[in-house]
């Protein structure tokens, strides 16, 4: 077991991204800064994408300039292209996220283009971050399973990933945007890819449609993989939405690792009342375990 | 990996009898019917226990009248004492169950004896039931941790296994009762617990309290388990009742061991389909991650 895990907290962009509810730009101000109050080292605070695709993420620009930037804490936002790198910089970003998929059929359907053609919309980006001193982390999605195609081929996962790192990407998350991975199924991907990419390099994040999540990442722990993307209270899983099951929660991830004895820096009873405000915003419970068994821990 | 591993389905009685809704005897029947038809080799179908303590499983002769018995099926019932054994055996029970703590507080505050004295008083029952070829499992509860005690020493866990081991059990299942174990815990726990005891006569029984079940289940399994409690729609767990986490929901398990190649005999749609129409019965949607993301195959 390693002493120390990096949680990159994701409820703000992929948790709320997802979300039928939302919450105003005041109310994200104050969520992220009680994550970074919290202890979360890293914090995905929005994204500069299509206002058309993506309404609930048009508030980026507000957040950013509302939020209180605490010292030593990393406020990522997902950038799909140079107009979005350009939005970033002027909301004064130091570190951005750009996103591919391991499936052609997904990638597609979800940003319009193919894996290659997403790859080269990156390239720019990807030169003036460079130039800029901005750090760029890539997500690939769809690891696990595709929606469209089902089962996806490890080396479909490697190409990309390792066309992320050849790029400049410090570290690149493997999402398993569907959920549908299994124990198993996990550690025979990540053991595949690490006998090409370097695993410190690597990222994992689980949805938990399926309930695989944590089991997933104690695999992924036990592969070697020291940094997870997690959600408050579960973001982006509505329980009035079933099947629509969202990003692994980051108390229920805390948890666990707290009893593995792993630090994360993080206050388990403050992720609770982040959970609890966060959810009661949205007007509904958290969907995460761990919240509703320390209910008690809150105010509400 | 295994080829295959055994569950022990715990809705009809550990299930119903940690829910707030109740469904009749009939129903019940249907329940347990339907289960077998789904493939679970083992259905736990009441206790006679005391109706006072226990009104939910009143039913339980009413329920082993009325179900139809599959050939291959077992159907274990829970028995305290000499008079629930003599009950059991009157409705035609051929396998029982008793159980004992690894805590003494929480075995004195559960059935109000110390973890001796409820050894002492299965000794009658576990000479009856040698007598009438009726095989015996025990249940371990509390072996994670304890509501009143906190943590329980592995020797605590340890002791009480091998002694309803050496009574007479074919089979001790160890439950998280309260599920407040990690993957860490659990398997430092096993290790223990093998270097002591056969681990093939053991069963794990999680419950997913703090969103760790499926987590823990992974590491039993990798530790030489093979044999696993869960519980359809998670029934246990109600979520009008935040904090009263449920056992490990059987389809949950069954789409981690069907993701790693496990046969367990079990046809995941049904119990998807069971779990939803007995949650129905019980006034609510299952808990269960898999069957809310598979609602679609039923007609609910």
């Amino acid at each position: 077991m390693p002493d120390r895990v990096t949680l990159v907290e994701v409820g703000p962009r992929d948790g709320l991204q997802n979300e039928k509810g939302q919450i105003s730009a005041a109310d994200k101000c104050t969520l992220i800064d009680r994550l970074g109050a919290a202890g979360l080292p890293v914090i995905e605070a929005g994204a500069f994408v299509s206002p058309k695709w993506v309404p609930q993420m048009a508030d980026t620009a507000q957040v950013l300039a509302g939020l209180t930037r605490r010292p030593g804490v990393r406020y990522p936002v997902l950038v799909p292209n140079d107009k979005g790198y350009a939005a970033a910089r002027a909301a004064n970003v130091d570190e951005i996220a750009v996103f591919a998929a391991a499936s052609e059929t997904f990638s597609q359907k979800n940003i319009n283009c193919s894996i290659a053609e997403s790859l080269e919309r990156f390239a720019p980006v990807m030169a003036a971050a460079k130039a800029d001193g901005v750090k760029v982390r890539g997500y690939v999605s769809c690891v696990a399973g595709c929606p469209y195609e089902g089962a996806i081929a490890h080396k479909a996962v490697i190409h990309v990933t390792r066309a992320l790192l050849e790029m400049g990407c410090f570290e690149v998350s493997l999402g398993d945007t569907i959920g549908v991975g299994t124990p198993a199924r996990i550690r025979a991907l990540l053991k595949d890819i690490k006998a090409e990419l370097p695993v410190a390099k690597l990222a994992a994040h689980f949805h938990d449609t399926y309930g695989q999540a944590v089991a997933n990442l104690t695999v992924a722990l036990d592969e070697g993989i020291r940094t997870f993307d997690s959600s408050v209270g579960g973001l982006g899983g509505c329980p009035y939405a079933p099947g629509a099951g969202g990003n692994v929660a980051t108390e229920d991830v805390v948890y666990m690792l707290n009893g593995a004895g792993v630090d994360t820096g993080v206050n388990l009873d403050e992720v609770v009342k982040i959970a609890w405000w966060v959810s009661h915003q949205l007007g509904r419970e958290p969907v995460s375990k761990v919240a509703k068994a320390k209910k008690a821990v809150c105010s509400l």
